[in-house]
């Protein structure tokens, strides 16, 4: 079925490191998951997306119902550590870095325009957290018309409830949810994707 | 505060009505509340939106993961009796009629621009079902900037566990989750809202 593209959502020091205000707290240990997702796709020389929230200092361009979280203590503000990606996942040259400023990867940014312009035809996501910036983009790939497949142990939220609770509800709208190790697989498959 | 406006969604015949293919197990019970949550905006003439999925009749806009289902049980289709809304919430002249292919009211479709052009600054959305078209069209509120207030027994889902664990979800991230008995109070304090 022609070209995946993996999107590894909002693996940025502010929401991944030990004792940061903002930290997720599933989003260490889906870590190793990810290199192993991301060394897949850099193996098969796959197009991979480091989809990044990013924020002006003056939180401009934060949720209105986030500005007074964002003036206490601000977050992914540009150009600062916290805004980084995760030494861990740190991207090679010739994947692309795409900022966002809300929660789902679509949402006022070039995703879609580039997903077609590289004539891609599916998704591969994975990140944090399940039911904020992964799910909004899950669900608004499907809108899209992009086929989308979820990396369930490299995709982490709060607690185990919630990230169960949210992949039950994608694979109720046909979301295709695997497993890091069996990915070599199915994108052995891919062409048959989705089943 | 300024202007809420109601968002009713997805109540059509096709998705309420018992022996329906693609009926909603919670839709039948949340009519009375979603009754009373009309009466309550149109006895104070704020604004309300029939929010109501419609497709051509050859599935050109429906989801691609959605159009092998569509082929062999099309569901509202434009000019139906599936597509209309249910006799109990008939529309009002002055009440806006608004209709979309995707689940997010907000994709492709006027909303926004209605919104803006009729000074709205927050929303208060009811209908079905709650994970999919309920979810996706209030975390875009949050995105697109308007204060959402969910009505918490005037919402349906297949079941009650996906209902509660949406909520939930949607509670996290700032949105105020309301009861149909407490929406007029809730509207007399608007110029509070949020809290």
């Amino acid at each position: 079925m022609g070209r995946p593209a993996l999107l590894i959502i909002d693996m940025q020091n502010d929401f991944v490191l030990e004792g940061k205000p903002l930290r997720v707290a599933g989003a260490g240990k889906v870590i190793p998951k990810i290199r192993s997702v991301l060394a897949e796709f850099r193996r098969r020389l796959l197009t991979v997306f480091h989809i990044v929230r990013v924020h002006r200092p003056d939180g401009s361009d934060v949720e209105i119902i986030r500005q007074e979280l964002f003036r206490k203590q601000p977050f992914a503000v540009a150009g600062s550590h916290g805004a980084a990606i995760i030494a861990e996942l740190s991207p090679h040259e010739g994947e692309y870095i795409l900022t966002k400023t809300r929660m789902s990867a679509f949402l006022g940014t070039e995703l879609e325009l580039m997903l077609r312009t590289l004539g891609i035809t599916g998704l591969v996501v994975c990140g944090i957290q399940t039911p904020n910036c992964i799910r909004t983009t899950v669900f608004d790939s499907i809108a899209y018309n992009y086929p989308v497949m979820l990396v369930d142990d490299a995709t982490g939220a709060a607690s185990n409830e919630v990230h169960q609770s949210n992949i039950r509800d994608m694979q109720n709208i046909g979301v295709k949810i695997v497993r890091a190790a069996e990915l070599s697989d199915v994108l052995d498959r891919w062409e048959r994707f989705p089943d």
